[in-house]
């Protein structure tokens, strides 16, 4: 069945970054404009699913939603899935003196994707490993980009922007999304 | 009319505050045990609202809800609504690492309740201003208590504990909404 398939985001970057991968594969996506209070969880996969219920009740089509967390090891986990918030917050000047004199920097971006059909919820994962930098180097990308170190790299995503588009959590669930999708619906 | 008023909370701190503040004004004061996902807003206030439309819903009797933050003028208004779960990843000690060499410390505690008889919904703020210590101190209450000095004073409110029942931004909520229920209903 070739069908119609919506990402439902409120987010431009997001929607830009999905459309470019599907497009290459030959799947139309479509934008479901979207605005829900997503719920508050620890968990990118428990938010991403409970969105994507809401989103299906009101589009009744094929539609995904995805949530993205940066998970630092010393820091319990913070900011986690209120990374988007904690930036416009604290930037990343913020994380850098919450980690000052901190030996141990591992850190971890972790996507979630909830795809629901109307007959159920499949969820796919993808996290990109690594560390937190001493400063913030770089000029590509937004949000954090500037101070994460993908591990075995000595650049953050801001230096190397083509690192990051074939390293990131976020492109290996779309691209895990888009080979079901490719399987099951095209 | 006199009438049952419940608390809907899964906090028993917050629980044991309002019970003692308002059997001394011989208000009898039940416990909503409500465990909610309350949604994500910048705004104590609206919180309270949403949760309190939702306990409503569940419970269909007179009951309040209350949401309480720390926000804190140089960080942009963070932790404000999130100050729990901040609290519980950072501590007092990520607060003070995110205010080192800050002098501007100005800091403000705010409680909103939102209160619903069926008829409508009530709000009432209660807002402690101060700022924020160079370090913790103090032994007594939790949360941010060791960090956090009222205006006017120069002790913290986990030193003095009194101060805190007397100043705090929920006693004076909780005050208000104390008022209201007694010429209201009893």
């Amino acid at each position: 069945m070739a069908g119609e398939i919506y990402f439902a985001t409120s987010n431009p970057h997001k929607l830009r970054e999905a459309k470019g991968l599907f497009e290459a594969k030959g799947i139309p996506l479509k934008h479901f404009k979207f605005s829900h209070n997503e719920i508050r969880s620890d968990s990118p996969e428990e938010i991403a699913k409970e969105a994507v219920e809401a989103a299906y009740k009101e589009l009744k089509k094929p539609v995904f939603t995805e949530d993205t967390g940066l998970f630092i090891e010393s820091l319990n986990g913070f900011p986690g899935t209120y990374s988007g918030w904690v930036q416009k917050k604290l930037g990343c000047r913020g994380i850098l003196r919450l980690l000052k004199g901190e030996t141990d920097r591992s850190a971890a971006f972790q996507t979630s994707i909830a795809f629901h059909d109307g007959k159920g919820i499949r969820s796919f994962d993808g996290i990109c490993k690594g560390k937190i930098a001493d400063n913030e180097i770089g000029e590509s990308g937004f949000g954090y980009d500037p101070i994460f170190m993908p591990e075995g790299h000595p650049q953050t995503f801001a230096q190397n922007i083509e690192l990051k588009n074939k390293l990131s959590h976020r492109y290996k669930t779309l691209s895990k999304l888009s080979e079901f999708l490719l399987k099951a619906y095209f």
